[in-house]
């Protein structure tokens, strides 16, 4: 079994990336309780980090520790199609070190124009991210650069878990922290603060009915590959694959995995942008819709916090899912 | 010359009101620095109250002293197109006061239909706000109810200050804070806060450029009624006429007023919506145009507070300006 990460390296992480990465506020969202049963709501809008996602969290932290010691590093090099792109694009600038994206060829132009307008460089290549990360690993080999991964590294899980370290430090007596899922570094991260700085506090972890990869995988007991019949419009969360590390980590730190499907994350999505007023991006979405079903139970006297991972959306996006 | 109201009515209003009005977050926003030539950029956010505006503020004030004699109140009455009507008819329900509400014919039903939703009667009646203002003095004498004005009254006055106290105790050292200008009470009270609590700071008026009366009045001399080409899109900014209290706690309080036209707002907008992450409606990203325009200078170094009054706008109309 991989080693878990500790909360320790969340600590250090959260010293690491200060200033580097916004402190995003804890909102008490009191206009939301009559939605949850009288619950008292909170949101941490990570839609408020400079590139609009928590993937800024994670990529600084391991960009950080890749040029701490000093070394000569000739960059850094990662696959993406979505946040974490930026993510990487915008440690690896303020960091001086040159930053290399392969996106497959689905990627969204806008996407790639925005990862680009942050200083990397883009190299479109593939049918998927399978195909993209064989392209990824030959560039690193002739270049020398160093490998950003997604989720599946103790450093990128550390840092995005300090976001569930600053939501413990605002609000010590959190009963419960809803996160979504997707490749599972957000996750990982935010139990793993969540329940170190808090036992009694209940951990969520919310999938795409469409490809519940977590849920599967610990019902089967082994890690799972899920082909879905369509595309969860929560884009954030399509990963297919659950790795050992985030597995083992969900295991260890969330108490209950529950999945949503689309039409209640629309719901949801209609009410992040009306009651709560907030630009998010399905993903973010999902924790809402995790309570509006029923499977997360809220009720009077619970302090509940959604995890809004981001607002990366399109305007035109959002009209076809809410318009 | 009427009496300006005194710093102390805000300081009684914020302990009135405590509890019963969300005590919005003064939210630091690195990610707009950028477009604010390197400001240090905060928003006060009352588009997060629960009825999406800072009007429950004043009608919270108004409605809890007139009940504080413990005298008995047939209800009150208001006139009002828009998110007036909303506080006024939310905190006579908390109260638990019956509300009537007069509205314009041009009223939209949606805004008639939420007003209604929160538990008030609303009367439509008249082609503009004075035949409203006459059907709404007939009911208010037929009936024996109490008036409550949107603007032109200290109570309510001191109620919207309580915005303006929240942003100087949270961050005692802002340089500068921007609001938007309608009829003129949220100003009033913000700038009286602002301004007592920090006698450096510089206070912002943003009128629209359609119907910039306040700025008209204070060059003439005299109160005046302004009868614009067009509506400006900020909604929430068409009063015509600048009363004689407003006007007067403009010039003891507010060191600028600038105006701002339709396009530079729609601009704005679409900074709030996309970079902000914010759904606000057209006045309240009025406070971003006027700096987006140079007319509120903006640098390093520089803490200022852009006041969002409110998030009420349907998604038809934000696709109408900035889809």
């Amino acid at each position: 079994m991989t080693k878990l990460v500790e909360f320790a390296m969340v600590r250090e992480a959260a010293g690491r990336i200060l200033g580097k990465v916004a402190r995003t506020p804890l909102l008490r969202m009191s206009q939301l309780d009559k939605f949850f049963r009288g619950a008292e709501v909170y949101v941490k809008p990570e839609s408020f980090q400079p590139i609009g996602s928590f993937k800024l969290r994670g990529a600084t932290n391991k960009i950080l520790d890749l040029t701490a010691g000093g070394g000569k590093l000739n960059g850094v090099i990662t696959v993406s199609s979505g946040n974490h792109a930026q993510g990487v694009a915008y440690a690896a600038a303020n960091a001086g070190l040159k930053a290399t994206v392969v996106m497959p060829e689905i990627a969204s132009p806008l996407k790639a124009d925005k990862t680009r307008a942050l200083g990397a460089e883009v190299v479109i290549y593939g049918q998927n991210n399978n195909e993209s990360d064989v392209k990824a690993l030959e560039i690193m080999e002739q270049e020398g650069l160093s490998f950003v991964h997604a989720y599946n590294d103790p450093l990128i899980i550390a840092g995005q878990g300090t976001a569930g370290m600053e939501i413990m430090e605002d609000e010590p007596d959190m009963d419960a922290v809803v996160c979504p899922v997707g490749g599972g570094g957000l996750i990982s991260g935010v139990a793993l603060a969540v329940k170190s700085m808090s036992p009694r506090a209940l951990m969520y972890g919310v999938e795409p009915a469409t490809v519940p990869r977590f849920a599967e995988s610990r019902k089967a007991g082994e890690l799972l590959t899920l082909y879905p019949d369509k595309l969860t419009i929560a884009d954030g969360t399509r990963t297919m694959t659950a790795k050992e590390l985030n597995y083992n980590m969900i295991a260890a730190y969330v108490d209950q995995l529950v999945d949503v499907d689309d039409d209640l994350i629309r719901e949801a999505l209609a009410l992040a942008t009306f009651e709560a007023r907030l630009l998010v991006e399905p993903s973010s979405a999902m924790t809402f819709a995790a309570a509006l079903s029923g499977k997360v139970p809220v009720g009077p006297g619970m302090k509940i916090c959604f995890l809004l991972s981001g607002g990366n959306i399109s305007f035109d996006a959002l009209k076809e899912l809410i318009g």
